[in-house]
């Protein structure tokens, strides 16, 4: 059994992982990135061109690892009809891609969701706007009036009512960012907190280096482009209640489409009133974990060696393998 | 000898630290956060519940390791009277929790402080103004004028002068926050560097992504709840500055109240003008070397093998056992 | 053959990497941080005091690691001229510290660079000013027109066009710091990313926490003085382009002066757009290296062993000795 993953994302620390744990593996995607995953940094033993090359993985003998890119990049139908064997419950990709879906799934697990606003007439304080499809952050803009809404909406090509499907309006809840991974092993029935970090955005993260003054003449808008990660702890009388979080939406999903396993990621802010409220799920590995190559505090707390989420989902092969219980955990 | 500690704040570093230098571990707390200290991250071979399970602590021959949360769930008065050996000068409680003898004690280590105002009315400049009591920052607020001030004050149901007491106003000194933290080894008269954080807090680390247009709109009101930690190092030119302030510091404990050692933090902010100045002191380990379980840059300088603060105080305890001399380093 | 480096910037770091490869160290530098680098951290197993001890160095058998502080403190002329054995090109101080010729380089390597106003009349969007020999980033203020640029620079002692040389104007790129720090190996010929870090700056950081009504009130100056310095890890799809523009530096640098080796670092932001635009180039081991002592999570990707620039340029040393190479990487 080979390793494989999409060339980009989080694939150097699932390659290196997988890697650790003794896998030979498998990068595919564009040719630009090759030296990438080769030369620079030599984590892929083969790296192959396309976009989702099947039949040469099926030779291969190689199993996927799911990205966020990778998904973004075939598309779901796509994925969903893949058929090298795929790490993780495909089911859970039209709940994870649908708005309506996922936020039954979230209200199930019982999470604080900030409220959505159906009609922008209905705005009654500050809102975040998400355009459909909008990538990594951008296009994604503050609101505070219905007035405010239209006035940012024109420019997106927003005109009327009409023309709003797709478009999220959520209430904007004033918190610190923080995205705490998971990784939930199907093997031994067991939650784990992985690691933490914050988003680095552009310009979100920029434009408070400017001062008010000089803010209110250059009215730049707010963009929420995420362009790295920053490792963070969360305070230590927090993490029981993030994790107790985690274990619904694992117990939700087990009601919901027969499970949730691997890694996931949970996206919110923490407010002043210490609540956690939850925008997103991404339920595969996310890009926040890339900080911790090397183990982050958390792993470090529980395993004497270095565990990155890349490593951890190596590991769970590796036992799948031994135990002869792949077909638990492949899809 | 068993070592154990209040289950929050700090008490997975603690804990996992102690394990590595060999020692059984014992954590106390709410039921509700056991898994997190036996089955997540199973650091503690033990987990009693209860705020202070005195007559176990003693029958199970355990040390207590002082915390933040440890002092602020039982109270100092019941703290100074506790039987458990207690790693740490029981007598730096009374000087950090009194801000007047906090002050007196900060100033003879010639620490920079902001100035302090005994009457809102003489408020000449950006103050902060920090309500009596007010846990993690919050309650915090911002004032820049006496009419400011009383504006805001009425909130919290602050009306006259006479209401004012607790209430500490202090000057806004506009820097970047630094939290470095010391240890200071008894045995070996010898204080290192051990790590450097800032903290991450909502909302003061959430209303900089807001435009300044939107934050007009919005009036959020500044409030520093700590969520968690963020790593940091230091201008290596400023390092020399650090250690000498951590040094008057401890110094100055010797003459006043008999010493302090183990684990303490400045809480200051750097200026631009390259000046440390310094809030408050923190008279035991705090949260900010939560993310350095596996060291840091400054103990990886001095240690060939991952140091936290957590480990570093086990170690002066396996010193202490080994040389006999515990009775110096516990009250 | 002795590492030897001026006693701050990152020299703990060199020297620690230094030891950790079989070298013996010597720090130089003010007496007053000595202990810093043999007591605190002993890393130098020599202390000389004094700005440049050369006989003593030469006697020793000592190569230098020039940094930031090493040539601020010597300037580039004393540099230049020095006979204890530099790592790195001396041809490129000239290049690095010329504004024109630094421009003329970084074209060449075909990076995108803010616009630079020659004249303040022509300022027709958010500029950056830069005054000549600001160290740190102190000084440095933001303008948004010819009058607004005119009025801030009077503050400065500038009053008309005749006193503007050496002052820098550059058009104001709104996006994210990012500072990616190579290392290339001119044994090996090969680019290694070694890390990245954003710097983290005072009061450009501390100015977002104060809401934008209380900053209306306070009006702070902008000011960009470097306090230290927080680990980041960048989106993996744009790696690519990050270590394509080392490479393509690097190439010019071949081209315009004999070649480029050892550590250095582009300083930049990227944009809501993804695009990374660079502002200027450190010719040589950065401080914000400082965070990963330990690594980063990008040289772990390519060392199974904790590899810090400051290592990095050790093993160099001791592969060029080994191959019996010096010569091509001492000037």
């Amino acid at each position: 059994m080979r390793v494989s993953t999409y060339a980009s994302h989080s694939a150097l620390q699932i390659l290196k992982g997988a890697k650790q744990e003794g896998f030979e593996t498998v990068a595919f995607g564009k040719a630009r990135v090759r030296p990438l995953y080769t030369k620079y940094f030599p984590v892929a033993d083969r790296f192959i061109e396309g976009t989702y090359p099947e039949e040469m993985l099926l030779e291969l003998n190689a199993v996927v690892i799911p990205t966020g890119s990778f998904v973004a990049h075939l598309g779901i139908e796509l994925v969903e009809k893949t058929r090298v064997p795929y790490y993780g419950n495909k089911e859970v990709l039209k709940w994870e891609s649908d708005r309506s879906l996922e936020r039954r799934w979230l209200e199930k697990a019982k999470l604080r969701l900030p409220r959505v606003y159906d009609d922008p007439d209905d705005i009654d304080g500050p809102v975040i706007v998400k355009p459909h499809g909008a990538k990594g952050g951008r296009g994604y803009f503050l609101a505070s009036s219905p007035e405010d809404f239209w006035g940012k909406a024109e420019r997106l090509g927003v005109q009327n009512k009409e023309e709003l499907s797709g478009i999220q309006i959520q209430e904007y809840v004033l918190g610190v960012p923080v995205y705490p991974h998971y990784f939930y092993s199907k093997l031994n029935r067991e939650l784990e907190l992985m690691s933490i970090d914050r988003r680095y955005e552009s310009n979100a993260d920029a434009i408070g280096r400017i001062p008010a003054k000089e803010q209110l003449d250059l009215e730049p808008n707010t963009n929420y482009t995420v362009i790295g990660n920053i490792p963070l702890v969360l305070r230590e009388s927090l993490l029981m209640d993030v994790i107790d979080a985690g274990e619904r939406v694992v117990e939700a999903a087990e009601k919901l489409m027969g499970g949730l396993w691997g890694p996931f990621c949970l996206e919110g802010v923490f407010t002043e009133e210490l609540e956690f409220v939850v925008f997103e799920i991404s339920a595969r590995i996310v890009a926040g974990t890339n900080p911790f190559v090397h183990g982050s505090p958390y792993s470090w707390l529980r395993y004497d060696y270095p565990v990155s989420t890349g490593r951890r989902i190596a590991m769970e092969l590796k036992q799948a393998e031994d135990e002869e219980r792949l077909d638990e955990i492949l899809t």
